[in-house]
């Protein structure tokens, strides 16, 4: 799709690539407590270890599946018509919402009856939008407030756990050294946790308080029923954003489909269309219709479209629409600047980089030009009642980030967040969801400083932070400048981490740059649940590490972030498949290698029947000389 | 070079891509108080800010440079013959050493007579190698405790101040505006030092009493003369340094020094030559002859070649004639492993995955197969002896660190460590220089321990580490999981990082793996120096945002740490010249920008001759309105 510089919808094809199954990877559904309730995981297969290490059977473990039924060789994939509605029956069964007769929004209309776009519109959905009944607020918050439990929340107290406790029960069934596996591979150094109160399993009630609480929130517009739930929370696993979107200047609608398959692919948890081109509204639509994750988006870009980059023409009623016209759509979540105001914006006139964010520059430039406090922030209950009647969740956006190490933690930054505190309280007075963006560019020694406000202000209001980057010399490897920040700011307690590709500052993303940013911070984000000691975290790790001891070479590549780039990687130095089941690698050749030497001193030990430990106590003594010398010979030079 | 499958001496020749100046980039020398102190330093020249932006000059701004005279176009490069010899003076001045009469070593003396390697040694050499005369010590520690300040500590002041003081004077010199920007260009973030003790200028008499202290050590063997001197400690710049070095499985020789160019291009502080395959010997050679950065090994490798990888048939004399070899080639400085002591090794039988340093794994194995103590802990004060007749630095090295995330911090781990800090007091009563190795794989929390107790137990001696690894989940991404743990180990104290490049666990690293690793390094040690408040770290963060800021496209590309990729990265989506004097980029495009919506602000503030602060508050005042819609014309669609 990406050759095809004209996109038509009739000839619009998934991406090959991010269909394929991961290699011995399973997708499988654990059921939860009805039959509709099915939560996706990969189940990633191993070998067993070789008899000379052992020789004892791994059992798969399971890692989260963000990737949808696109990974589901069951499923049928055809992204004219959209994924399937998995939510629908839970959303009607709650017998709160209705669908509308037609789209609500006069631009949602307009573009619906435009015969010019009519080639290059999704062509696949057979419904009306739905929207609460008059009176009714359909949000996760409201009902876990009740006291409700929804499917979504089990679903995702499902999805969190990971399966732990079953495969840790696989291991101590797994032979004789069953115990001593289990208690092995779930072994896990104690968190530092800054004040985060993760329990050792996720209950559904827990996930229901967590929301009730404004801890944590849900993104999942009754618009978008094909998205499968999901958490953000500081007491659950780190998540990741990836953006996407064209502009003006590059890009197609296939591109960005293609880019939103191939981020979930890879681990993206959520996604963010940030569009800026001509057929904004067109690309959203093929995006949430193929989406299995939630989506986000800064709707004041679009609006600014429509007033053709005027950003003094914005009004609050054609804002209004716009929100209408996205909520209808499915868009899970919104980011608005609504804490950019009018005094705030001469405490950045002294910064090295002025206002980087593109939303707080509009707004500012509103402000200045109306003389008149922000549209957003006056009309921020009116926003909260669109919110709460399709379930889209605030993303209250840091208009006033610093755009350079020089404008960290400025009056600017810190004020803005304060306000975003304020309307975290007034959003949860109407029992919508809300997280709170944060910066940026802050240099290391800074990041807490960040965290602890954000906590203080907002009240615990999830922290979704754009790196941030931790110095600004680096071109071409922000997303390394900012995996560090966010590793760190994750460890402190934020809640999703929105990724930089190697792009950032330079061009937009092509596919390989989003694959190269999702893993960056997927790693960054499981280096965060490690600090945090989140329950099972390591479980990856120590799979991973004990099948790079025992060289179960396939072993460790599919059980690491990037299967495709590690085998490549290892194939350029020795690419037969007998490499493969070597017992060395390229590092140390076959004829040294320390991981061999110290299996050497454990096969000692199995052969006389003793622990390790005893059994090197014993090497110590006169026979292990003897041992170890015969050993030797395998370290002869050929 | 890469091409030719077998290494010919006659054929060498430098790599082509390590001699190309660095765009807008020329390198200077600042006079010592003798002519022959010339410390190198890359001023990167900066084009004028636009008219629309203010005008001014930008005064270049001077950055570290360790990629020696290859970048200097008036040095005549030939690596037959290696580099000058800029230290010769120094050391002879000193009248303490003498040129032997020829090498020392029996195996030094047998390669030299060995008719089968002739037509790949290098031939360049016309000087015997120099020893202490009897009776003198001639390290730098004992210089800096006799109270003498020599020209290598004089030299490191000249580089670590990096010319601050002038660049800021340039700036105040550079119009109207200078004396802003002087302010803006200078300032800084308090940092966190977590106990370091860094003045606002390093003084030579600094120098010195840090090489007295221990804190900081000069790795610089008088048989290396063709060395800038550099300085490795927790109160100076965070140092990096690259690993090269064949195996027997793949490269040559001539692979492995272009490498080493590749590496000092990019930023390698010191380089470590890990050959293991056949020819080790004359591979190193070629190196040192070549190097202007300091060359680390780890004798024990070699030696293990000589008994044919037996480790248990490993002596003392073998191995003291393999450190006088290396010493008289010019090695800077020693790995060795002389903390794995026999108790430690049955701590290691319960890991994830036991011993992973090839050095530790050899002296447990022969610890085990002697049931001896390791000679490298009975004979360290004969080491020390050695050391100290050269000039070589100890880097203690961590024979017991962990493999996996699993095995961090371990009992194994951490009673190495206190015995390297024994061995540190014993280096120390001999003068002698040292560094500590560290992990390694280390989650996120426990990073701190590491270095908490390193400072406590090896009282300050510099700390040397490889990465940390933060997660092992993330193989070909291994360059980013340990630069998270690299940049918060530097901040926390660690004096120099030993990069990890994106083959880790995979293969031997290629040249673009090198590079990779090195930018990431010191992207992660630039990160640590802000976060230490390290004086004038943010000169060049503040730089390149400025640039930005300006849409200074070139200015950006060439303050970054690797030009060309950002570049490359840039045309990717707006290849053309024109596109880099443009006031937008791709991912905006031209017609709507925040940095341009903040400049529209200053430039009123400038036209009414207001400070900017003051027109923003005018500019929300009624006057403000106008200007603002007529400035707004500028964002309307063509």
């Amino acid at each position: 799709m990406n050759a095809n510089p004209k996109f038509l919808s009739a000839n619009a094809r998934v991406d090959e690539a991010a269909i394929a199954p991961l290699p011995n990877s399973r997708k499988i559904y654990v059921e939860g407590s009805s039959p509709d309730i099915q939560v996706p995981m990969r189940e990633i297969s191993q070998s067993d270890t070789p008899s000379s290490f052992g020789g004892e059977k791994n059992p798969p473990i399971f890692v989260y599946d963000t990737s949808g039924p696109y990974t589901d060789p069951n499923a049928k994939i055809d992204i004219r018509s959209g994924l399937p509605a998995l939510r629908a029956k839970w959303i009607d069964d709650r017998n709160d919402t209705e669908a509308l007769p037609g789209l609500s929004s006069a631009f949602g209309r307009e573009r619906a009856a435009d015969t010019k776009t009519a080639e290059l519109r999704f062509p696949g959905l057979h419904r009306t939008p739905r929207r609460a009944k008059a009176g009714k607020n359909v949000t996760q918050m409201h009902y876990a407030r009740q006291g409700i439990i929804t499917p979504e929340m089990e679903y995702i107290s499902i999805r969190e756990n990971l399966r732990r406790e079953a495969y840790i029960e696989s291991l101590r069934h797994a032979g004789p050294q069953g115990e001593r596996l289990a208690k092995l591979m779930s072994r896990q150094h104690p968190g530092q946790h800054f004040g985060a109160s993760i329990p050792a399993e996720i209950t559904p009630e827990f996930v229901r308080s967590e929301i009730a609480r404004g801890r944590a929130i849900i993104p999942n517009n009754i618009n978008h029923p094909e998205s499968e739930p999901m958490i953000i929370g500081r007491n659950f696993l780190v998540k990741i954003n990836a953006n996407i979107g064209n502009s003006a200047v590059t890009s197609s609608i296939g591109e960005e489909v293609d880019k939103m398959t191939w981020a979930i692919r890879w681990g993206g948890d959520t996604v963010m269309d940030l569009s800026t081109g001509k057929h904004i509204h067109e690309t959203r639509e093929w995006i949430i219709r193929n989406s299995p994750v939630p989506i986000g988006t800064v709707p004041i870009y679009q609006a600014l479209e429509k007033v053709n980059g005027k950003a003094e023409e914005l009004t609050w009623d054609m804002f209004r629409d716009t929100l209408i016209e996205q909520a209808e759509q499915g868009v899970d979540y919104f980011t608005i600047h609504a804490g950019v105001r009018l005094p705030y914006v001469p405490m950045t006139a002294n910064r090295m980089t002025g206002i980087v964010s593109r939303g707080g520059s509009i707004m500012a430039k509103w402000c200045l030009a109306h003389h008149q406090e922000s549209f957003l922030y006056t009309h921020f209950e009116e926003i909260c009642e669109i919110m709460k009647a399709y379930d889209v969740a605030f993303s209250l956006g840091d208009g006033l980030r610093p755009g350079s190490i020089y404008d960290a933690n400025d009056e600017a930054q810190l004020s803005e967040l304060k306000t975003l505190g304020e309307l975290t309280q007034v959003a949860w007075k109407h029992d919508v969801q809300v997280m709170i963006e944060g910066p940026g560019h802050v240099p290391m020694q800074l990041i807490k400083e960040n965290m602890d406000l954000q906590l203080e202000y907002c009240d615990e209001a999830p922290f979704y932070t754009l790196g941030p980057l931790t110095t600004d010399i680096a071109p071409g490897y922000d997303h390394i400048t900012s995996g560090i920040g966010a590793a760190t700011i994750g460890w402190y307690g934020t809640a999703m981490l929105c990724y930089v590709t190697p792009k950032e500052h330079l061009g937009l993303p092509n596919k390989d740059d989003v694959k190269e940013g999702i893993i960056t911070y997927k790693l960054a984000a499981h280096a965060a649940d490690l600090a945090k000691g989140h329950p099972g975290a390591q479980i990856r790790d120590n799979a991973l590490s004990k099948a790079r001891f025992e060289f179960r070479w396939e072993d460790q590549f599919n059980l690491g972030l990037d299967p495709d780039k590690a085998r490549e990687f290892h194939d350029e130095t020795l690419p037969k498949d007998s490499a493969k089941v070597a017992h060395f690698c390229s590092m140390c050749g076959p004829h040294f290698c320390s991981m061999k030497i110290t299996q050497d001193v454990r096969d000692y030990a199995a052969k006389q029947g003793l622990t390790d430990e005893a059994a090197l106590k014993q090497g110590m003594e006169v026979k292990a000389i003897e041992f170890v010398k015969s050993g030797a010979e395998i370290y002869q030079r050929t």
